[in-house]
């Protein structure tokens, strides 16, 4: 039984992993400023006796080095994990991503807590002439704000483990699907065929081939990479071996919802400025340690389709409480 | 001609670039908050009606956005240049190189300017598995605060280009020797040396292998990069086509300086935590534009330990004004 943190602990991947943690038996303080994280990710969380909510915002350095006394361990999710629109507040990423991370850090430091997992992004590679993208694939160029802030992050992270004996695991996720999904192309697409179903507008020439993950799935590497890795920093691609078209999963979303749209597509191969028309991880990193994710990324679509059917309230709270 | 606003236009290498700048004509706004700066570097400068001085520090972008009003092309070359006490005060590369690097971004694109020079290093490729080390060299690993920040304002630049449609120059240098040196391996021997000739403290075992460039030799390979390179984002490795152990470096400057210390090594492979043992950089590609470093390591440390025993005065004010 180990005592860990989470921050992000109300979003997406942060409330999966909580509820994981607890299931297993160890004893979770959550961080969330809840300024996209919902409290109704954590209804079961709240009912077991092992888990501790703290509202706090990462920037308050002197509260997340209270809140962070006594536990073991750092899952440092908490992001903001909007790529598309990163041009619009570019202070947006350097402060709830770099400077956030930062804070993280010397809170830990201050703290004598010295293991930390990230959730990074393969948007850290930019557009890379290698695909699949490895880990160690060639010097990216960024392209986004949101992929140079959690590169800055990985800087950061790294940079701690070299000069106060850290250690670090850091993931590069593909996008992730599932349970508690309220951010992207799916919940973009539902919601426009909610008010619409006879007509879908699709940013680029939905030729863009993208990789995808469930989340789930993502859990299962996370905590095998953190049990299993033990070198002073390790870096792990997560995702499917394989990507889809856009059109593929809009197709998918379709059949699911029982529509027909038009598609009206705003044409050239981006969906917006910064949007990486081919991200493809190669993943035999994590595979080598035996995990397999169980879903294909079809099966990742549906079952995230279904989930915001059962759950169309996210659409209303949805940058709420 | 054009307008150029330079930042840390009192350090080492800015001094040495508005001096080059101003030869050529150009109208130059000096920005610096005089740190680390020399008035005294500035001197020549001064002279010239097409000079400006601005006394500012970075974090203030409002006074920012005043200052470089009207510039067309900002040469960035102010920071924390000290990677070897990173870890005693890591809040300092957050600010003055990251958060500071926004700050130029932000007081550019409010003000209409696209173009920046960026001055960056060789550290932000940590410890490189493939020496000499190309651009586009494998994903790095950062192993000190000061090549994390370093590598997160590359990041930041290079997502302004592509989000923002700057234009950006990033130049990773090796160590830069010669006039108004004043930070580094011979500015910490010459001081030693002075007040005890007869022996000489050497961190590490003295076998690390370094490379180094002379100061008017990487301004001419930034002119000629600056006027030939027309990417988006140009990235150019400086450095000389080889390196030499420190304990070469010590040999010239004892030479130089007429004294034979004992010498005490620490031991170990590194000077100090984060200490990279091999730096050599692969510098064909500024190579490819047709520059060549005019003057090799050996003249470089030379003429450094010939302008320190010429300019003792810079050992009293360093860090003041």
């Amino acid at each position: 039984m180990t005592i860990f943190a989470v921050t992000g602990c109300a979003g997406f991947i942060g409330s999966n992993l909580i509820d994981r943690l607890l299931k297993n038996g160890h004893d979770v303080i959550g961080i969330d400023n809840f300024s996209t994280g919902q409290n109704r990710f954590l209804e079961e969380a709240s009912l077991r006796c092992n888990f501790r909510l703290v509202n706090l915002d990462l920037l308050d350095l002197d509260g997340l080095k209270l809140s962070i006394k006594g536990c073991e361990f750092v899952f440092h999710l908490s992001a903001n994990a909007d790529v598309r629109f990163g041009t619009d507040h570019p202070r947006k990423d350097l402060e709830q991503n770099t400077i956030a991370t930062y804070n993280v850090l010397e809170a830990m430091r201050s703290n004598g807590i010295k293991k930390i997992a990230f959730s990074s992004t393969g948007s850290v590679y930019g557009e890379s002439p290698v695909i699949p993208t490895p880990e160690d694939g060639p010097f990216p160029i960024q392209t986004s704000l949101y992929g140079a802030s959690k590169a800055a992050c990985e800087g950061l992270i790294s940079a701690y483990c070299e000069g106060f004996g850290f250690q670090s695991w850091i993931f590069r996720f593909v996008s992730i699907l599932g349970e508690r999904y309220t951010h992207g192309h799916i919940f973009d697409f539902y919601q426009k065929l909610k008010k619409d179903p006879s007509c879908l507008a699709v940013l680029g020439n939905g030729k863009q081939r993208k990789s995808y993950l469930y989340v789930q799935d993502c859990i299962d590497a996370i905590m095998l990479a953190v049990e299993k890795a033990d070198e002073k920093v390790n870096i792990f691609n997560l995702g499917v071996d394989g990507y889809v078209e856009v059109n593929d999963s809009i197709g998918w979303i379709c059949q699911e919802l029982g529509v027909s749209p038009r598609l009206d597509y705003s044409g050239g191969d981006r969906g917006w400025i910064g949007d990486n028309p081919f991200i493809f991880l190669d993943t035999k990193k994590i595979q080598a340690l035996g995990w397999r994710p169980k879903f294909d990324i079809e099966q990742g679509v549906i079952r995230t389709v279904q989930y915001l059917k059962n759950n169309e309230w996210v659409f209303d709270t949805r940058g709420g409480q």
